[in-house]
């Protein structure tokens, strides 16, 4: 894991290099507060990870990993408007410290702003790096649409729903990779299973993400347990438990769909009961295990060194078995 | 003008080509709407006008020129929630038809729709053209900010008024022209003439339309008359009244600027009559002819078939001595 210190360090410093200590102040300084928050930073690093995979120089990767980071945190300040998010990683959201017309237009400038970090390499394989990223840019779109539209949708499939955090998730997590791999000018089979790879794990991950919001440790997971059920979320495991549950359950859980927040608690409690008596906790394991299992099965095949591998096996191991 | 119908039609097919039926609905829809409103397409015929100017291939520069028009549809759909439009081009604009999180999402898809128009054309010159475009990108949101900002200032100089609308508006407009030279392989020497023709000319455009609002004759103006003066925009007359104004008329007129909306006819036709008292029809028409003496003074110097070159003065005069 050692190396992937070093990817964070490189990106961290990166970030911190960037000129936006700019006019105007009102555009510049939420894009500035919005980078210096952090975050895991997971997509530059798997993006160097890949490159140091395929024996890059990961140094002639950064301007593109960060323009990355740069773009994601664009689409994070752009929802935060769209989903009325008050904070974000503890602290306020851009909408919520400025306004709505800043939080967009600082966006805007983002997307602006990470193009140019990408360009900024001037990679030769800049014209696929390019292509990637602005399919990818598209297919996050349309991911974050297909998630709202989900809110009014009566018949949401199980397929629909995994089809949504596809897009809204993993094809940034599998284009990060690629994009590393294309910096290390792999092959097209070797960065099409990297890209792969990427796309399953990024399903396990959100599939994970849904599961610790439901049967999470409160004090572990830092936020209260049952948010996408409060919120009603059509989430695998709603999805899951409406295909398990008798008829008379199906309706009692889409009731608690339907319902206006009443008592949140007793909302939550309900479902939570509901999803014990399917063993939705079960199911849902078994489906990551399924897309976990794909990716570690794609990555055996690709051809690098074992050891740089194995790092990247233990990196992605440890953000599945996170408990928050 | 007969090779600027040309340029038109070429846009309006490409356009009307996009491939824009797709799913998810509520995310393509109101871009296909944007795009279907028309317009003047200023922006992508002038592309191919320099394009052709400088003897290259308009069927090269076509994927550009219309990746340019649907950048610019995308600042016109976030700036529209950003001013509250309720209308564009007479049609309702996509806030108001469908809601602000839509725009955003629309908006945000646009842009990298534009950007995918534009890497599609694999143009040798690729990487100044996406370069010259990104640097753009930032500059028209650089001048949005500005233009917000100046709404709560209260030192705002005619300078400062110039700047930003070289940012928010000619900027683009030079761009546009020197996307299309580079497409033609033209030197740096030219690109950056046919670039600084646009900005001059530009900022003369935008004048004039400063001047229609106050000025104009409102059945061919197509709105009210002194649209900017209700809303407390700080344009070149408003500026320039306060400099020549006597101190007592400095205060008169930032008291109607300070002022929440008494009876608006009444501030309309009160600022109109200062304007009128110091001359400020006649400086601004000055103004004006200076930025757009120095446009054509620059298209003058481009080494190009007199001609072609005379087919953009018209267009331009055309443009610059429009009545609505």
């Amino acid at each position: 894991m050692e190396n992937f210190s070093n990817y964070l360090n490189l990106v961290n410093e990166a970030i911190a290099g960037l000129d936006l200590n700019r006019e105007p102040k009102n555009l510049y300084q939420p894009i500035s507060y919005t980078l210096s928050m952090h975050g895991k930073r997971l997509r530059p690093v798997l993006a160097l990870a890949a490159c140091d995979l395929f024996g890059g120089d990961i140094n002639k990767a950064i301007d593109v990993a960060v323009g990355l980071e740069i773009f994601h945190n664009f689409t994070l300040v752009h929802d935060d408007i769209m989903d009325e998010a008050p904070l974000r990683r503890g602290e306020k959201t851009v909408y919520k410290k400025w306004d709505s017309n800043v939080a967009i237009l600082s966006g805007d400038t983002m997307f602006s702003i990470a193009l140019r970090q990408i360009l900024a390499s001037k990679h030769p394989n800049l014209f696929e790096i390019l292509s990637l990223f602005t399919q990818t840019a598209i297919e996050v779109c349309e991911g974050q649409q297909l998630d709202m539209d989900f809110e009014d949708k009566d018949e949401v499939t199980i397929d629909d729903y995994l089809g949504m955090i596809r897009l809204k998730t993993a094809v940034l997590l599998g284009a990060s990779l690629k994009v590393g791999a294309l910096c290390a000018y792999a092959g097209e089979n070797q960065t099409r299973m990297i890209y792969d790879f990427g796309i399953n794990a990024g399903i396990a991950f959100q599939l994970k993400d849904d599961w610790l919001d439901a049967f999470g440790e409160e004090e572990k997971f830092g936020k209260s347990i049952g948010g996408d059920i409060v919120a009603n979320k059509k989430t695998y495991l709603y999805l899951k438990c409406l295909q398990m549950a008798s008829p008379a359950d199906r309706i009692r859980l889409q009731n608690f769909y339907g319902s206006t927040p009443g008592d949140e608690n007793t909302k939550v409690r309900e479902v939570l009961t509901m999803y014990r008596k399917y063993r939705i906790k079960e199911a849902s394991v078994q489906e990551m295990e399924k897309f976990f299992g794909r990716s570690l099965a794609l990555l055996s095949q690709v051809d690098a060194s074992s050891d740089k591998k194995e790092a990247l096996v233990s990196f992605a191991e440890k953000l599945y078995k996170r408990d928050r």
